[in-house]
């Protein structure tokens, strides 16, 4: 017995959700085409793995399309099975997780590109192509220092003695595993081991940065670049100013006001107690909705009324809600139904991650189930 | 412009799924039965918010209820109505997130039982029901101590004044905020404070155990018990053996096998540096999935064919994937497509918590939406 993931139906978590999350498309688009003109010459993808890194891979693919990218980038098969279904033949799918075994007929039907990362794949694809004299469009990756996906550099020679037969790859490509330092030794070996490779499969499209790779300079731009998190809001340039727009924004709902004592403590296991009499509010957002427990009384919100002035949670986050504080707003300023902002242009997701020791990414994929998506 | 959340099919994320979820329905009814008797007078009900903690709340409610469960409880309003297209009007569900504005006919209509958390919804339900005199069912929170949901005890004095006219709750009840520390003085000020709420609302059907305050004594049952987190597996005992069965495996695909020599380093921001040769496995299962990235380079991993082999994992764990050493496993042992246990009986969800400074509930609400789910 299985049952696919979501217990929703699609009218469900919209006008009595607990919290709304606001999704930026041309946010999103700005973002796209502030990378394309930065790489010139290149072409500029986009990575949608993930459910486009939490936010929605069919809502954006569509934007990204119709803003002129060709090339989108998933992970796993299935993602690809369901993007195929709003793109036509003239988008190029690549599939980043490879060829899972007996699968191809998959890739042939839905007419996505395998990225093939090891030997095996990559013979069983030269079969497939040679037995029926077609080359299908697959790409191949290389491993040149993250000890990840990829054909190993000791395996070149060999691949080159390969006879390749009527297959000849749509893209061959890499992974920079430390591009958001751009000061680590390791970018240029891998650019250096890259390159390398390339002179040996000439004549070919070949794509080496995402979104850090991008800043790193213009010869890791090659002839395709692949940003994900750049493309929605995270900052590609850590350290640094963040030349990205932001993407979203998340209010969650005050379901409950509260006046406390000094002396009561709040929420799970007592860990705040209250050192003068204090009004808070409750809000529908919890761990469960992928707002990390480890932001318990580490971060602030704001209600948009009253931006200058920061709310701090109190107390562990729950399940399905947490505490701020709003001792410093005017006595009667907020109700119940009203909205709190937790992520947004004052709290951006580099910032948040940051407190937790983690990054913008997790942020995102984590994002949660039960918000109300509006797409703007 | 809206868009429900899941993105997938249901026919997505199946045989070619990174993953596969076991959710043990036989386990979490023993859990069930545990529980029940344990109480003995009192009642059991059920805890199937945010999904059920993260493992399908319409799959489990149903072996609930088959099991003999009569009493299930949400957060939100919409888990309610999702939840009440399958449980007929013989099981009450009731919503912890009370009354949010404007929703009473949302709540008659599907038959849920609001748990009224503050005055105004207190009134608001009042009124509904003496307009049209019928007592419709809803409980009443009080808050004994933990600042968060319910009617404050100063409050109950002004409440006994007001004329309830035909409403009478059908359940009154309160949360524990320290129930995992039986040594808190926290549960036993609750407790009395409780005790004497419930003098003053006689003749009412009394709640204010969840899972560990089940195992704090007979005092604390009343006359229904709330377990969550314990009925899937979660210790309610932290510190000492845990009681309950556990309930889910979550198993991993090997997606690229590997070697590296000594020095190589592997993954994100080159983390982990090859101290000698080694084998490594690569597994489609990343912090997009829920895994949380703190995860990376501290907890071990299982072959089911070597069970007495930890594995530890290396490097950072990506969006979509981690890196396992394999290289203590005899050299061809393991294939592509081969299975990687992530959590199971060697790996519970409470050690697992530990090592990232959170608790079970976390890792099961967070399981990701790319794993094909198989309930037994």
């Amino acid at each position: 017995m299985s049952q696919p993931y979501p217990f929703v139906d699609p009218t469900l978590f919209t006008q009595n959700a607990g919290a709304e999350l606001y999704i930026d498309l041309s946010a999103i688009v700005q973002n796209y085409h502030y990378l394309q003109k930065r790489i010139s010459s290149a072409q500029c993808g986009a990575v949608v793995k993930a459910n486009a890194y939490g936010l929605g891979m069919i809502e954006i693919a569509k934007a990204l399309a119709k803003a002129g990218c060709k090339d989108f980038f998933v992970a796993h098969l299935d993602e690809g099975i369901a993007l195929r279904s709003i793109l036509n033949q003239d988008y190029t799918i690549y599939v980043l997780h490879g060829l899972p075994p007996s699968t191809e007929s998959l890739f042939i039907k839905h007419h996505l590109t395998p990225i093939l990362n090891d030997i095996n794949q990559l013979h069983h694809w030269l079969k497939l192509c040679n037995d029926r004299n077609t080359s299908y469009s697959a790409g191949v990756q290389f491993d040149t220092g993250m000890s990840r996906f990829g054909i190993e550099e000791e395996e070149l020679s060999n691949l080159q003695q390969r006879n390749w037969g009527v297959f000849q790859p749509s893209l061959i490509m890499s992974h920079l595993a430390c591009a958001d330092t751009p000061t680590h030794p390791a970018n240029r070996q891998q650019l250096e081991r890259f390159q390398a490779i390339k002179q040996q499969i000439p004549n070919c499209r070949a794509s080496l940065a995402a979104s850090s790779g991008i800043f790193l300079g213009q010869d890791w731009h090659f002839d395709l670049v692949r940003p994900g998190v750049a493309l929605y809001g995270g900052n590609p340039t850590p350290g640094q100013p963040n030349p990205m727009q932001s993407v979203i924004s998340l209010q969650g709902t005050i379901i409950q006001l509260r006046h406390i004592s000094k002396g009561a403590f709040i929420g799970y296991g007592a860990t705040f107690t209250a050192p003068k009499d204090m009004r808070l509010a409750w809000i529908s957002i919890g761990y469960a909705d992928g707002f990390f427990r480890a932001f318990s009384n580490k971060i602030s919100a704001l209600s948009p009324q009253f931006p200058k002035i920061p709310l701090a949670l109190l107390g562990r986050v729950s399940m399905d809600s947490l505490c701020v504080d709003i001792t410093e707003l005017p006595d009667t300023a907020l109700q119940v139904g009203d909205k709190i902002e937790i992520i947004g242009d004052h709290h951006p997701i580099d910032s948040l991650a940051q407190q937790v020791d983690t990054i913008g990414y997790e942020i995102l994929t984590s994002l949660g189930n039960r918000y109300h998506r509006i797409y703007s």
